[in-house]
């Protein structure tokens, strides 16, 4: 078991007459991610509300903020007790056994247009040993084929200009990556968190998009993007592609600041610290 | 209540090995929409599974089908009970109360890029009087530019083709519909049934896309390429757009025929014969 | 006759092992643009070559830099003697009575994708009296859809991205307009010159991209983001789009600044200044 | 010296009130291909015109046919002296020593955006040793990731669609060996004229697209769909892309058939029979 404190700080400053956020910044709860405590303070003082939606999980606050500045902090201690399990053991699920709330994850999204990338995928994958193996053959093909560089990709760039354009960040590697699993029946969805154990050398802690990908009987983490450590993440969201977690999704005119993020392993309810470390082993929070 | 029987024939040549299907074809339960008896045969004596996705109670029916000739035949006698409100009484929800559940149905996905039509439908849509009436102009809108024309579009058609091309079949102008929702944060989803009323010069009775607007406290129809009698619509599937809800999804090498479909208006349980028609009342079937 | 005076400097950094540039920034020769007299100087003491393009009278600067700061500086004096029309006196030119080398212009292109907008524009001014008018009417269409806003745009940007996203900057005002001229058979090409009258508050003097159509028997100039005085502009480069006619392609690693630009009225060899003036005349410096 | 006799035949149904055609079914003239002779007959008494685009050397013939039945009919006995070359001694040329009107072959068009597919084309040939066998590398490179199949484009797919679905006609082909060219500003141009040598089980003799790439002093052909045998390629139009040399372009309203086309080998002026074939030398017919 895991134990992390991770706080986030946003700032906002907002026009008249006001603006309506919806932020997906809680830790999700799940039978492997459990928010040990978690508090929540804004600047400003307005009702906020916070949902969970029962397809994802995703916890949702609402806010309906006042023009003038809005700072809003979050801070969470998290346990994660990871599912571990050998690569070798995880085999891929045939379509005609996927469960009916994982098949949306086979169909192509805003971002990621699977449908148009199949020819290439079975061309690149299909004669592939078919497991977590070849899953994570796509995840290197997309790391080897593509260059992390900041401001090279904005709100528009799909999976299919990433891949023409082989450049990108985190949430781009993330969308190629889950195109080319839908593109062969392969469930994958995109996910939220903080880039825990990246290097100092790419920018200040920020938050992160990684993969997850159905396999055997439940999602396993995997990290196109190759600059942080999966045992480390926490998850804030999941979703079909970005289109669905944003950590901020903003109804009206606002200027932000970049947010201030940390987030380290403590030591957890035995006094003992555990670090994250690159593992070769699976590794799932879900279930 | 309207009491109507459907019935609709699907044949498959399958090659070796065989064949998964999920197909979407049966009628949703909803609180409005009561399936009061149906019947599925196949052709082939192979194990076939039905499932409800919680999230959008699509029913899908998993076949694992042999090589050769697969015939299914499905038919069903629904009752519907709909809900009727005058539009003038029907508001817009706020994004800030928007129940978590409807959120995903602002978000842009594969066919629907509302992203990138914010300013366009801004322009176009912003300074109408909000509420249903301003969902009634999209609807116009789209009707008004877009020319029904079969085989003008395939399954890389998206909104933004539609409304760049300005023709398409059902599918296309419901994608362009939900595109201009969503531009101005109205949640919109993409439903499937059958195209009750359709004028028989369009063709055969055939499956049918349309749309549903979340407002007040539920989701209304809309028939944006006003072929069908919307008051007629069973309910098969609803998702983010036709990547969600195809009727047959076919994981293997497969030749189809074009569907042989029926659906008219029966007596109901008391004996009288009510006819849908169009209506001025918005209608919904969903909750 | 208008005789003006335009000045630009260039200043680049360039990187080993050296650079080639092609510059597009003499002004053309044409029988209604005469160059009385002009100047460039280089910082690297390199060789250059002009050359002209017989096809479409484009002078190229070809430099062959040395890797640090290089800076470019040409000045010239131009005279300029437009041919002046009355618009209801231009007709379009059928298809058929075309000229080859104007063909082309009617053709599809990188940044100008007619072929699909056809319907769209038939839509639009297909019903429209054919002349000057029309595509004056096409011009203010362009102009009253998109707003001009800087970097809102960049080097990817087309024809229908501005369309559907309806911001953009004086190229893309350019580029839809000649989609749309394209789109029902008017030649339309994509000139560019310095921004002459621009107002002040949209920043310091720059390039400009403008648009001239074949109509009666010659090129008139449109400006469709409605910036400047066309009366003013000055020639350099025409091309099917802004692929054909940056003012620098650059091989190599290079950063550069923002060019510094001037441009004025001066009195010409009869010693009487005459000032560019918006005009209802149409207006062609091409033959 | 190969002398090739050529015929082709067109069939319309020509809807009211007529219709203009542009064709470009002519062979051009060239210093090493010659027409010795040619005929073309209408089956309506229109006027005709023929034109040469100076720039291009295409030959454009202007039909204004009248509504009703139209039969095209073109032959031409035609002497091909091409320019052979060893592939070991054919360089790129530097940017710096391109001809002004080769320049826009290094540019982006409609249905080959070179310019996102710089990174891309760099990555997988810019280590490459530069000349003629580096261009033969992307012409394979392309043939190898591409598979034919008829009806699996159309008029709007481009250089990147084929990219990425792997799938296409000789157009397609073209289309993108000829934006990676560019992507690493080797001039590349489009190509039209007819399939001598293909294998009649792709069936009846048509129209082909090829490529011609611009190395040491002279247009050298590529046939990167490797359908037919270049030594026999007569070509009638170049251009930037499919845009501008489609064999007819069509403006009204009209009905055709498919086009009979004919191509063989026959005695030269000296009764010697030469026959095309697959030879290992460079290739030109230009200059």
């Amino acid at each position: 078991m895991i134990r992390l404190r991770l706080s986030l700080e946003l700032d906002y400053d907002i026009g008249e007459p006001g603006c309506d956020f919806i932020f997906n910044i809680h830790a999700a709860h799940t039978a492997r991610q459990r928010v040990v405590e978690e508090a929540l303070t804004l600047s400003q003082n307005v009702p906020t509300k916070v949902e969970t939606d029962p397809a994802t999980l995703n916890r949702y606050l609402r806010v309906r903020a006042l023009a003038g500045p809005l700072r809003l902090a979050y801070s969470a201690t998290i346990d994660l007790s990871h599912h571990f399990a050998q690569p070798s053991q995880i085999a891929e699920v045939p379509v005609a056994r996927l469960p009916a709330q994982v098949l949306s994850y086979i169909y192509p999204s805003r971002y990621c247009q699977s449908d148009r990338l199949h020819r290439l995928a079975m061309r690149e994958f299909g004669q592939q040993w078919q497991g977590y193996s070849r899953v994570q053959g796509i995840r290197d093909w997309v790391l080897q084929r593509t260059t992390f560089s900041q401001n090279t990709s904005d709100s528009n760039t799909s999976a299919i200009d990433t891949l023409l354009e082989t450049v990108g960040v985190c949430r781009d590697f993330a969308h190629l990556m889950i195109a080319l699993c839908r593109a062969i029946n392969i469930p994958a969805r995109f996910t939220t968190g903080i880039d825990y154990g990246a290097d100092p050398a790419l920018g200040p802690t920020d938050f992160h998009a990684y993969v997850e990908v159905y396999l055997g009987d439940r999602w396993y983490m995997f990290d196109p993007s190759g600059t942080a450590i999966p045992m480390g993440f926490v998850r804030f969201g999941t979703g079909r592609d970005a289109a669905d977690v944003a950590f901020a999704t903003i109804f009206g005119s606002v200027t932000s600041c970049a947010p201030r993020i940390s987030i380290e392993a403590i030591a957890g309810a035995d006094g003992r610290l555990l670090m994250p470390y690159h593992c070769a082993e699976a590794l799932s929070t879900d279930s």
